[in-house]
């Protein structure tokens, strides 16, 4: 934790794959978000269960943190080293272990990501599903319980890790769950490792749900006079269980922000995205019941096609929102918000906020998951005027307060890392300190990832 | 824990509502399975969670054992009280506290049952899917991460449960979870408390998730000329996707018991009895492609209806099958088996079980959720002939260790309490140890359900 710790054990176990280069520390040290860069004292590339065992064995010797890394695209510094000590970097573990159709299951190591795990299941039919919009690795993908575009329909990496094999502070890797679709022996620990960000182990096998690829797939976009018409439209989407594979709100501001990077022309105003799997028949009875739906609500501009190209475009474009907004001001940075709500309380939840950024002088563009009644603000700020970072973190905190005062949580899907501790008290009260002492309980010695989600 | 123990605080507290007579212990002590009666010192009729605060207090202070009791059907002898202490009857706290149709939550007592809570939900469209098959107390339910016959479309417990009310070895009540659809805030408590039998904590409160009451149902019947055709037809099914509410094996055995207890006379063939929700349309439809599959599997009789009074008919049956089954052999006593394996080696699970009972001696007949990989045998032994006992105890462990070796659970449903305890080593290795930890930290008086689930 110190310069004058000694890394040479993990020089002597990994060879060239142990590096203290400023440049490779460095890289391990930033977020994609607005944190300052925190690098580690060394990464490790790992290539072996036994190496990430032999790591966790040495770092519970010296004390030393460790702190796995996937592809660093979590928002909130989860993987960013406070305190120094490893970063595990599990990009060399990378594999598919084993596709098993019959129970539509595959198991693979952590640095597999999103994209590279869609490609090598292209042929078996099966897909999985949980999309987070970057290509994250499926180890951070549970650590911080990722969901995404398709959890309306598919739920979230709660819902879709079926198995974990973890090293914990015993150094021995163990596996929690098993291959049967349920069971009710004894607490339920890969629910536990799930979201938990490193903090109790590290994740060094997943076993994922797969889902038949679906027949046929429909995507489209419907415009609303304004942004309540939208979530209303949602929400009775929702209660007549019409099952929605994707369902998307954007704001005029992000519309604006999508035109200018990708050149298209949508109208700028509030709009929905969505896709639909099943059958060739059902996606366009689905797709006619929705528009029905969106004309209840004032739904405009309603078009929908079943072509790959179009339901490309539409996405890559959904996709690319988090650089699309940064691009709308130049040199700025984003605090991202995360704010979840019970679904009914969501148009509330979004007229608040958007006042509140309007008044507040700064941009921030809205998108969100309108069907799990999760939203985002891309806070823009210039890094170097303090004062702006001032106000957006301020429009956060209020963020983070509306959504548990309307019953919701401070985040639906980024996780908690070092940004968002400061709510836990307030989300949780006792149970934030019932995480402490399972914390404290699994890493006696607070050697994993230290300083983050827990007291 | 002695005969010495002091129980005039807890006098003080409830009135008459604390009782130490014999017949309410002896009540408070019994399984509906095969384990002796292990009767509680003393049973707490609790009315608010101010209450159940006041006794963990107490019990914490004098070290007294504090156990849960719903409805008393868990068949692993999780309510019984095998070192004395106070059997917590949460029969009193049986509210439904809010229904929140918007968001399709509903937040109850502990002590309400599954049919009571189908009762009071009628009105509102919505309804709790989760039927374990007895009419269970949903804190039961939660505590043993119960499923049952429409977990193939709807999930467990652990997937219905939305958030907690708990109250903990602090005796401080505390909620976990929130009510947004999905967060990322830290350690999932929620799914830490369902599942755990009532080790951590007693559960206070439940917000649980609901479904929209589909505007059409189907239920029907199909033969098969063996046991292995209609478990294919059932895998074929689930990879196909179609959306089954509840896909049930029956074999030649239970299907007499059936007949001989309810008067039927369907063939004592291999049967699979299901059900579909939908639209009219689309159970219609479903069920034609239902047929089609299981035709090319060799179903015959093929029978399906959308009458509420047939569909009654059929799941009546299904859900007496427990006594059915004990009626076949008056006077008998049935050792329940559990296991759950992967849909893809339920063929085999279930042929090798066939085979092995038929040349115990002993009857089991045999049914199962078979969507899920789950099925049980209910074991009939004469409880006065020992060796009866032990064959039926022997074929039940063959049954899970022959599940942990096709990568499946030593129970499906039923979960752990004392009676699976033994094949926790063999399932989960160190994760059990975990699992002691955990308890450790969080309990460490050891007073919550002592002797239960942990190491």
């Amino acid at each position: 934790m110190t310069n004058t710790t000694n890394y040479q054990p993990f020089k002597d176990l990994l060879g060239d794959r142990f590096t203290q280069s400023p440049s490779d520390r460095a890289l391990h040290g930033r977020s994609e978000s607005h944190f300052d860069e925190m690098p580690p004292d060394g990464v490790a590339y790992v290539e072996t269960v036994a190496e990430v065992e032999a790591i966790v064995e040495l770092c519970s010797t010296y004390n030393i943190p460790v702190i796995g890394w996937g592809t660093g695209t979590s928002l909130e510094a989860q993987a960013a080293a406070p305190l120094g000590g490893i970063s595990v970097d599990f990009s060399r573990m990378n594999k598919v272990l084993h596709i098993d159709t019959d129970n539509m299951l595959v198991t693979v190591q952590p640095g597999i990501t999103r994209e590279a795990l869609d490609i090598e299941l292209r042929h078996t039919g099966l897909f999985f599903p949980v999309d987070p919009g970057a290509n994250a690795s499926i180890g951070g993908m549970a650590s911080t319980r990722a969901s995404g575009t398709t959890t309306v329909r598919y739920g979230t990496m709660r819902d879709n890790v079926k198995a974990l094999q973890v090293v914990p502070a015993s150094a021995r890797a163990m596996r929690t769950g098993s291959r049967a679709k349920k069971s009710s022996a004894g607490y339920d620990l890969t629910s536990l490792f799930v979201g938990a960000e490193g903090t109790l182990g590290l994740i060094t096998e997943l076993t994922l749900k797969l889902h038949p690829r679906p027949e046929a797939v429909s995507a489209g976009i419907v415009a609303f006079p304004d942004m309540v018409n939208a979530v209303d439209a949602v929400i009775a989407t929702i209660q007549m269980a019409l099952p929605m594979a994707r369902i998307e709100f954007v704001d005029p501001d992000a519309v604006r922000a999508f035109n200018a990077y990708s050149g298209t022309s949508i109208q700028e105003r509030p709009q929905l995205l969505f896709e639909l799997h099943g059958t060739e028949a059902s996606v366009a009875q689905d797709a006619e019941t929705f528009r029905d739906i969106c004309d209840g609500f004032g739904g405009e501009e309603f078009q929908w096609s079943s072509k790959p190209d179009d339901r490309k475009t539409l996405w890559t474009m959904r996709h690319n929102a988090h650089y699309a907004i940064l691009a709308s001001r130049p040199g700025s940075r984003a605090i991202v918000t995360d704010i979840c709500v019970p679904i009914a309380k969501l148009a509330q939840a979004i007229r608040e906020t958007r006042d509140d950024i309007t008044q507040s002088g700064i941009k921030g563009p809205m998108l969100g998951h309108v069907g799990d009644g999760n939203f985002h603000t891309l806070l823009l700020i210039d890094p170097d005027q303090p004062h702006e970072k001032q106000i957006a973190q301020d429009l956060s905190d209020r963020m983070a307060h509306r959504a548990l005062a309307l019953g919701g949580t401070c985040t639906g899907e980024h996780g908690i890392g070092l940004g968002k501790k400061k709510f836990m008290t307030a989300e949780h009260g006792d149970a934030w300190a019932m995480m402490g002492m399972i914390k404290s309980a699994l890493d006696p010695k607070n050697i994993f990832n230290p300083g983050k989600l827990v007291p």
